[in-house]
């Protein structure tokens, strides 16, 4: 759970929701087939075993700007928030194939898992092609079911307030999709700079994990364009924070509480702000050291090492944390003059602190 | 477009409408960066670039049971009936990624695409990683776009009969995906009678592509229960021959008029009735040349034709025919007894010829 942010009840309500559609869905499965629960464990463990639940925290305050707790609709509110979890499971399991990531918070990814189950039953064939199948069908279908969990909820609200939500969450899906593109298409070009960087952040993640999850539930809760506005406005500022304060954390995080290896960033050559600044301001040796490390799946701790020496030597560390300051202000500032609850107010200032300082 | 069924004006409408919705969201993503004119390349030819409409042709008669053409609400209809396009273009190029199948329709499959522009464009890295992640990333935003061009078509019509729709639109999803799970499973195990070939095909084919386009229709224009029942009676009976006559053009169809190699289904391996009913029947030769022939990548045309010979010597071949006419009349006795509008029957007739005789 997202820790340093009150979450009144609507944070365990995410995971009663989230467990339950996934209990409905496990028993309908397993009624086609007993072999399905092998699918079903994979899905249980990628939505229910951890995750910070922002998405559904941003759209829980979305809401909550216009209304105060407990109003009319808010059980509807919560379960279309928590459906976004299912959206994200999904891009979390076919990114972690694409990236052929090894592990996903501290757990084997899931094409590892199926992988892994292929090879204990003793299988003929190619154990990881199964793995892949196995994750891309896994994610189709948690992508299905986060539409099915969202679309059934927002409709028990004021129709014009459940189309404005579902535009909103129409716009979300697309723009995660095309963020992603970018950053497989930047990768692949081999040649990028700190404005692209920035703008696959700003699809990628400002606006998939803040601003219209935000938007949202604002919108379900009846936001009209102005204000609509200012909460994208927001995202934008604190979902850079957010991004920026990742890719940091990728490179110099602890891997206890990450979850992920440190490094990988490096080892999968990932396009960040962080990499581009030091790129642009390496010189002829440092340039060298990132030329033979980035992207290298072989490196080792001390080739590791010479690289993280370089990204603080070239200050690109540095300006990253005054990146991140910068943006977080900004959030800051549009908070205090949004016209909103001052409690989501409050709420939304805690969320920056969290998003742009977290160690996790 | 489906041959010989009158499609009065359903079909062209379908894909007028799906034209409308890939220019929408080409302007969309050209907006946010010139660069995903790459993926909407291939989301146009993976939607727009032939196909059977099978499953939007279903859903509209499932509609014209109870409705007149022309009645209130139809091009609304028309348009929920086309979104499963989308679907089924997901389906396809997340299917192709999975079997690493080359072509599709005749055309090379959208991971192949993408990788052939990674090369072109002469970019650094594994071309065929690319396409891979493209294929998935498209099929992604495939399936989103389809659930946001069906929700707001069917949210156009009064409310009971768009939730009933809604859930056959969502039992639809999980059913496709659990089928190619149960199918992939069943492929890597290895063992698999006819018994567990006919379940895949119930879930995988005859629920995803007949029974539930036709019961989404029937429930769009408020069919009751009893009418449900029967069409799905009707929808797993045609569905199975539907598949197997699929099957046999898989191994013995023409491939300039299927669009696919023949005999990829038997250098896959993929796990049919009539490899089933082969391998149940042959002699210890015969089963033989099934196992060294059958899921061989580098199978000739000279090992491919004694694989054929094997399927028709074991009778499989004739037992899959006899199959098929088994299920096709079953359908017809369905329709025949069932109370429905009397051109919609002429319809579902016409279909069932189509279905169980086609040579594409």
């Amino acid at each position: 759970l997202l820790p340093g942010v009150p979450p009144e009840s609507a944070n365990p309500a995410f995971e009663a929701e989230l467990a339950a559609f996934i209990d409905r869905h496990q028993a309908e499965l397993l009624q086609i087939d007993d072999s399905l629960g092998l699918v079903m464990d994979a899905a249980r463990q990628s939505v229910l075993a951890g995750g910070k639940r922002l998405r559904p925290t941003f759209a829980y305050w979305g809401w909550r700007c216009l209304l105060p707790p407990g109003a009319l609709g808010e059980p509807l509110l919560i379960r279309a928030a928590a459906s976004l979890e299912l959206l994200h499971a999904c891009a979390l399991v076919h990114d972690d194939v694409v990236d052929g990531s090894d592990t996903r918070r501290g757990q084997p990814a899931a094409h590892r898992q199926f992988a892994a189950a292929h090879r204990d039953a003793g299988w003929p064939g190619d154990a990881d092609s199964f793995g892949a199948a196995g994750a891309i069908l896994l994610g189709d279908l948690l992508l299905s079911w986060s539409e099915e969990m969202f679309a059934a909820a927002i409709r028990g609200l004021p129709e014009v307030r459940a189309a404005a939500a579902m535009s909103q969450f129409d716009l979300m899906r697309t723009e995660v999709v095309a963020g992603q593109f970018l950053d497989v298409i930047a990768q692949a070009r081999g040649d990028f700079d700190v404005a692209e960087a920035r703008r696959v952040i700003e699809f990628k993640t400002s606006r998939y994990t803040v601003q219209r999850p935000l938007s949202l539930g604002a919108a379900a809760a009846g936001a009209g364009p102005d204000l609509l506005a200012e909460l994208a406005r927001f995202g934008r500022a604190l979902g850079e924070a957010f991004q920026l304060r990742d890719d940091l954390l990728g490179v110099f995080g602890d891997p206890a509480r990450t979850g992920k290896p440190a490094g990988d960033d490096l080892r999968e050559g990932k396009r960040t702000v962080l990499l581009a600044l030091a790129t642009h301001a390496a010189n002829r040796p440092q340039r060298a050291v990132l030329e033979q490390g980035v992207g290298n799946p072989g490196l080792d701790a001390a080739g590791l090492n010479r690289l993280r020496e370089v990204l603080i030597d070239t200050g690109a560390r540095a300006e990253v944390e005054r990146l991140i300051v910068e943006s977080a202000e900004l959030a800051s500032e549009i908070v205090r003059a949004a016209e909103i609850r001052p409690d989501a107010a409050h709420a939304l200032h805690e969320l920056i602190g969290v998003a742009a300082h977290r160690s996790a």
